[in-house]
């Protein structure tokens, strides 16, 4: 699986899904970028891509994060068209936080449902009205698609993805190595705005 | 403040206590290492060291997160050194997971309290029996002394500090914007062991 990373990405929408997917036996994580080597984060911290996107492997599950480096990436037609891309072979296709912005920008949440970061819900909304938006929701599944609401809310999803792929024992088995109080209902949100 | 790096560091042990801080504007988030550049996670991800030992400034905040690397770094008075010096001008020293066992291999944590990660709560109690070891916490507050249980509680303690400086509304309302769901009270520890 991968994270498709971009400058002024956030930190913890990637590595609190990293954090827990990588620590599944079965999955292998890496970080790409449209260049190769470091990108600064929207916290300062810089992190490796270990692919551009011309090397990248298709990949089984793409991640995409936000942070307020989407702003730039929404105007990005090389960004975009490697999300396309990358989705018409992936078999779950994810975002965290404004991440969901970029993916509806791509069009690939035409007529799904999905949610976004609260503080940030408009700027998603505005990419594509076809989508159903939901703003009470820690994650949304709908398909393949699987976006999550802001920053932390990234971490419930990818257990999320796990208790799908593996079963919720599974999941909850995860978590608590990592000591970790999964909120397991998507549907409970106690950051919802009205 | 600065996150002391090492290979075979756990991610999110870094990324959520990094989350945490960056957003408060006050702080300025450094990570360091040995040496400059690259260091890779116990995930296979690598970030980059902004500073190495020698180039490091005086932190106000330490912190040293866990992970396998621990073992490694027990035998590396290199790394040792670099935690006693920077703990002499410190203001908070910290930790979450495994990077307890390392502050005490390094004698800081000599007469306090202190916790540690659940599944090698040993490796942390066997560096300093001088040490009182509590088994059931999410973090422990002793003095200047700030260490937290496995991986996911290092990000309570993270906003516990928070509290600690600025008070807890502050801390509740940074949780609020990451929409992180903060298990504010340090004694509740629902993966304590006997």
């Amino acid at each position: 699986m991968g994270v498709v990373l971009y400058p002024g990405f956030e930190v913890l929408d990637v590595f609190g899904p990293v954090e827990m997917w990588a620590n599944v036996p079965d999955f292998k994580v890496v970080l790409i970028a449209q260049k190769l080597g470091p990108v600064k984060s929207a916290q300062g911290v810089s992190v490796v891509a270990d692919f551009d996107f011309e090397a990248a492997p298709a990949l089984d599950i793409m991640m995409v994060p936000g942070g307020i480096g989407t702003y730039a990436e929404l105007g990005n037609p090389v960004f975009l068209d490697f999300l396309r891309k990358q989705d018409q072979t992936t078999e779950f296709t994810t975002s965290v936080c404004t991440g969901s912005a970029l993916l509806a920008k791509a069009g690939l949440l035409k007529g799904h449902r999905a949610t976004s970061n609260k503080k940030f819900f408009s700027l998603a909304v505005s990419q594509d009205s076809s989508v159903t938006w939901i703003k009470h929701a820690r994650w949304v599944e709908d398909g393949k698609m699987l976006t999550s609401s802001g920053v932390s809310a990234g971490t419930d999803m990818a257990l999320g993805l796990v208790a799908r792929i593996y079963g919720k024992d599974r999941a909850h088995a995860l978590a608590h190595v990592l000591e970790y109080q999964w909120n397991e209902d998507p549907t409970q949100d106690p950051f919802a705005i009205q």
